[in-house]
């Protein structure tokens, strides 16, 4: 029943089956640009020995261990090696970076399968009264710390699999909703949907491990979410089993009736309970998706259409727009060095975009629709002095749309830091926030003597602003990458926090953004999280070190 | 400065200046339909006289006085009796009739008029200390108890009229947003925004009356919220005072920080603390605006095309469908008895409309867009049988889109009963739900003698669902008016509740839906509610009596 099988690459992203492989002209790049060595890596992999992994002895309490047997079957309560060692971190560069050298010391001492919001409940209240830290886990691809155990002065600690609580069932075919397990995995919930013509529309790049619950819990947006809207704009009701009981929000289209419990429970990453079952509003699966290239001679003067279309309500489902830098090595990196590819190229130059900024496009739906919204934006971005690059670019990064964390594997091969973040603010503040961040990156890293390549994408518009993600590529400081990466993070979370933007737009706080979260919702929201967790969770079982300060 | 100045009809809706007066002929139907006696109401009013009001003698401690003298200056801490008593209530059917007769008995003490955040935050501080319970007053126009002070076993308390932090702020045009004042009027705010090409789009019925303050702490919507979005999409960030300090929540167009802080103080009523800034979205302001009658052969048939149009995402701005009880008294009410208007009649009838359903369909923004949505979903509700009455009802219903609570005012002196109330359920409960809430109403008001009329309207739509608002008319039973009112609410009140649906749509939870919210949100959602309010108010001061139960 579980997902995580021996297969999966638990020291990395997803199954053996799918591994991404950069061309050699790629590894040429690197070793130009940041000085990565482009020979060993072929043979070189990160990939450690399950037996040889650092793993302290299980703690679970006998008695626990009975209790738990009785409610869940023995053979969901987990004690093996590759059970614990899976769940043992997420799926961030820190997280990677200890697994790959064999350290394990964070594992849960059991992992736990339950199969039922019962067993869920029963498994909570179990663990609160015996003093036992709890971790949720979905697809443990969090890339913030989100799913670490950290057991904060706890004895023990057990991570709850929420892979049995996969079901899918539209509900309400009229109404357009469905309640769906929060161990779903979003590709097959959107599989399942698809067979009945219908769909979420939320595409993280996690897609393909991701949860429901973990989408929920860290308040996801996905690739389209400009168009469909972030997970929390879907979600129309929820289940949440706490130490203290079940918090239920109900299903209705809209409700004047108090503070939002369930804007409470989106976002509380696992620190209040276990998200269980979560009612979503659907949209008839799109007849037509669309996905088109366009160029800027600047990423300014991108960001200003952005503002436009966004602003006139013409903004596609999935806009992008990647910086220069990242327009440029995208474009290097997919270059096949052929004549059309060379030719495309001085054409692009001769309209002075020859260091431009990319652009995707994407518009998903019923087809005279979609052509009717296509025509209007294509209007939109001409005048906003674009050239359209036609379908062949939104083909290929339609191709790679879930690739980035299987080729940031092949690059921790060959001894890169390779990291992204991401932030939101005001459109007025967009390209300053921009330079600050990217600056900051460039500016500490390159102290190092490891200076980065970084590059940034706008990835979702609203009216008011949008989002910028950023990835910053360099050469890891062999036997120093944990604090290099920390004197990364840290500038360019200072940058974000300083300027008022929002230490994260999608990927959550975890205990990565812990120490930025007090400046953003102020002591006294810190104290009412807090007031929220001691009424939910009293003994502060649930996901120690996470979330709160 | 203060805005309830001595020409308000502090027993009544809005100023003196502006009465709604009822045709002859709608004398005549409301006296044949429920038995209202047609005679006496010209020359009736409900006018109590002030100097006759019941009024308790103030009990405002003298060191509080000192205090909030200091602290506002003498002449913003009152304690007159118009202050007093036009605080005394909101603008609930009981609300009135209490005033009418003459009762202010839940008066506060003292009304305060702080002029800026400081002197709310000073103001509450006092309070909190003196424990001396505090209501928060903008607008003053709930309908749901929201404002009437109920002292709760506190020995005084004061109302925080709001009406000096007024101010409408365009911050930042590049990206659409402004910062209100908690105690800017719908209305002001809409002039001032128009007046810079914006506007914010909030138009509930109480627009020219209520507040920025009140929208948020309610969780309005407003008639063009099926376009714009209820009140709680539009607010990017906000200021809350309470006695434990400031929460504030950033303004961000989107965050993944956490549970939202902002969702939180959203529909808080003032029992956790009162607001004093709100950051909101904007819109450019519409270029046009078209509004547009429909008629439909049935409610049924009128609810499944809505249900189309909002699931393909074809639904207009403004989208409001009467049903047949509605529609009879709104064409009755609205008849001139002309030949025009028995040939219009005619045409209806022939084409199996006679005793349809009408809607007001209303599009707002750029000229083409405008046209180019109105076109499409034209064709659509011709594809759902309905037929387009032309531009004509559309003007009426714009004309008198905020009269009916000045109406309210007329129906009461003629001796009835009038009160609205609104739900919302999924798309598939609509119709059961129409059917029990109005049925539950003629029932329990037909065994007390009094039969009423109960009209309903779709108000808002949503992919999922949509919003139910009914309105009931029945003679008054004289000497048992408020026995009359209760037993209809809770009639309508279980009707909804036992359907899952929710107990407010837009009007708030107040003190009149209380005792149907544990139901809604369950004991431990309370719970967490009442965590929050220990954290931020823990002499529990904030609003007493209002939405926890």
């Amino acid at each position: 029943m579980s997902r995580l099988t021996d297969h999966t690459r638990w020291w990395g992203w997803g199954g053996e089956s799918r591994r991404a492989h950069l061309p050699d002209h790629a590894g040429e790049l690197l070793h130009r640009e940041i000085g990565l060595d482009p020979q060993p890596w072929r043979g070189r992999t990160g990939a450690p020995v399950l037996e040889e992994v650092r793993l302290p002895e299980g703690r679970l309490p006998a008695r626990l261990r009975g209790r738990l047997h009785a409610a869940l079957g023995a053979e969901h309560v987990r004690e093996d090696r590759l059970a614990r060692v899976s769940r043992a971190a997420g799926k961030s560069y820190p997280d990677l970076l200890g697994l790959r050298a064999g350290d394990a010391s964070h594992a849960p001492d059991a992992v736990l399968e339950p199969g039922s919001r019962e067993e869920v409940a029963e498994a909570l209240r179990a663990c609160a009264e015996a003093g036992v830290a709890v971790i949720p886990f979905g697809g443990g691809t969090s890339v913030v710390g989100g799913v670490t155990p950290s057991r904060d002065g706890f004895e023990a600690a057990v991570t709850v699999d929420l892979g049995r609580l996969d079901h899918v069932h539209v509900v309400d075919r009229r109404s357009l909703s469905a309640v769906l397990g929060a161990g779903a995995v979003g590709a097959r919930v959107e599989a399942a949907l698809g067979a009945q013509g219908l769909t979420l529309g939320h595409f993280p790049q996690s897609f393909e491990l991701a949860t429901v619950g973990g989408f929920v819990a860290t308040r996801s947006a996905g690739q389209a979410s400009t168009g469909y809207g972030r997970i929390e704009d879907n979600v129309l009701g929820l289940r949440m089993a706490t130490p203290a009981g079940e918090l239920t929000s109900r299903a209705v289209p809209a409700s004047a009736a108090g503070p939002s419990l369930r804007e409470l429970a989106v976002g509380s990453e696992g620190t209040l309970g276990i998200l269980t079952d979560v009612t979503v509003a659907l949209r008839p699966a799109p007849a037509v998706r669309r996905y088109e290239g366009w160029s800027f001679r600047s990423f300014a003067d991108g960001v200003e259409a952005f503002r436009m279309l966004a602003q006139a309500e013409a903004a596609p489902d999935i806009a992008r727009l990647s910086d220069e830098e990242e327009s440029r090595l995208s474009l290097a990196l997919a270059s096949t060095g052929s004549v059309a590819d060379r030719a495309g190229r001085a054409y692009l130059r001769a309209r002075g975009h020859g260091a431009g900024a990319v652009a995707i496009l994407g518009f998903e739906g019923e087809s005279r629709l979609v052509a009717r919204r296509q025509a209007r934006t294509a209007r939109l971005m001409r005048s906003s002095g674009a050239l359209a690059l036609g379908e062949g670019p939104g083909r290929a990064w339609a191709r790679s749309r879930y690739a980035a964390p299987y080729l940031r594997d092949e690059l921790m091969d060959a001894g890169a830091l390779v990291d992204t973040l991401e932030t939101a603010t005001s459109w007025s503040g967009l390209l300053d926030l921009h330079g600050a961040v990217a600056g900051a990156l460039r500016e500490v890293l390159a102290a190092r003597g490891t200076p980065p390549l970084v590059g940034c994408h706008v990835s979702h518009l609203y009216g008011t602003g949008a989002s910028l993600y950023f990835t910053v590529l360099a050469r890891a400081e062999e036997g120093a990458e944990l604090a290099q990466w920390r004197a990364g993070k840290h500038a360019a979370s200072e940058a974000i926090a300083s300027r008022g933007a929002t230490i994260t737009h999608h990927h959550g706080v975890g205990a990565d953004h812990r120490p930025w979260i007090e400046r953003e919702v102020g002591g006294l929201g810190v104290a009412v999280w807090q007031a929220a967790k001691e009424r939910l969770d009293p003994q502060g079982v649930m996901n120690p070190g996470k979330l709160l300060p």
